[in-house]
């Protein structure tokens, strides 16, 4: 088969550790970091699903009010007592989460290579320039795209069509990478070639589709080229 | 505010406790049937919105399949060794939910009163009907309304909707309980008088909506009246 035109990642939960603002939730809230951490991902993922579900976008509001709306939720849920200033302290950290250790070098491997590269994601787009300056990542990206504009979550197929459009390549000639599996799903379903990064060793979606390939680290879209 | 002319009950954590399984899971997998049996329930709903969400249908399934395929990923993600078996026994379980303790009375008292009752679930026909007659509630129920002729599940508005077309209310005059929060505060969205049942005392959705009402037992649907 021959190699994709172009490689699309996720960004929040591939190349972002999502989970590294349990370091400070753990220093606000001591032996709570982690499950904070994990209830305000997993909410956060579900407000996206609840706003594009129900009344065709009119519930739509920016990723980062939805990440700031699970961080309460989950607080709230965990008894945590956070205050305004805890819950800025937060989000704060949120625009600033870690890259994963291999996401720079995978990306120049990716342009030494002449592949063209971007993001396509859930963000919106203050969220993620601030993301991608803080990780070093600037430079290294040719397509920033975000839902923002289509007022649709992943995995709305309007959502990854944004990166058919951006790139001017069918979907075919499109290979995404994610390390979340129900967005290797989504876009395997749209049509892209996908590689799902098994970071923490989980099983696929039970939905009777698998992504064209399975890795363990970015360093695995390598092998498309 | 004039009572409402018919109430529709969600049926699945509202008139049937999906924690119930967790006494089978318990026997089949000692000291992880409730963990089995939370992780079981958040998955199907999952994948109720990943196939509501991804290509406008083109991937539903049915809840009883969806139910399956959570069932399987669940297994496999706590690592239990779930044959066709034990597989075939959880289903079966999930087929005779336990309906909770006030689920009948509640019934009996609104139709007592002549009050338009219905369930309106994201089940399919054989699965709502298998757990209406397990628990006896058959004959206390004028709608029984399932997502499955739509081929879209909650929170979408066409979801909703089918309560409107059964009763020929318009949704402003039909109230609607659930017990979870996600589905209180779809119906809320879509136009419904919404009663949420906060069984578990857990904080509402902090999407910047309220239901109408919030009671912590179905008892609480009686003061509508």
């Amino acid at each position: 088969m021959a190699s994709p035109g172009a490689v699309l990642f996720d960004a929040y939960g591939t190349l972002f550790d999502v989970y590294s603002v349990g370091q400070a939730a753990e220093r606000l809230f001591p032996g709570q970091g982690a499950a904070l951490a994990v209830a305000w991902r997993d909410k956060q993922i579900e407000y996206t699903r609840l706003v594009t579900t129900s009344n065709d976008g009119a519930h739509y509001r920016p990723f980062s009010e939805l990440t700031r709306a699970g961080l309460r939720y989950s607080a709230r849920r965990l008894g945590l007592p956070m205050d305004d200033a805890a819950e800025q302290q937060l989000m704060d950290a949120y625009r600033t989460l870690s890259a994963f250790e291999e996401s720079r070098e995978v990306l120049q491997a990716l342009k030494a290579r002449g592949v063209v590269t971007g993001i396509l994601s859930n963000g919106d787009p203050g969220m993620l320039d601030a993301a991608v300056r803080s990780a070093g990542l600037h430079g290294l990206l040719d397509h920033m795209l975000s839902v923002d504009g289509i007022r649709k979550y992943k995995t709305h197929p309007e959502a990854y069509q944004l990166g058919a459009v951006a790139t001017g390549l069918p979907p075919a000639q499109i290979a995404f990478v994610s390390c979340n599996g129900w967005d290797a799903l989504g876009a395997t379903w749209y049509g892209f070639r996908t590689l799902w990064i098994n970071r923490y060793q989980l099983p696929f979606e039970e939905l009777g589709t698998q992504p064209e390939r399975i890795g363990h680290s970015l360093r695995d879209v390598l092998a498309f080229f």
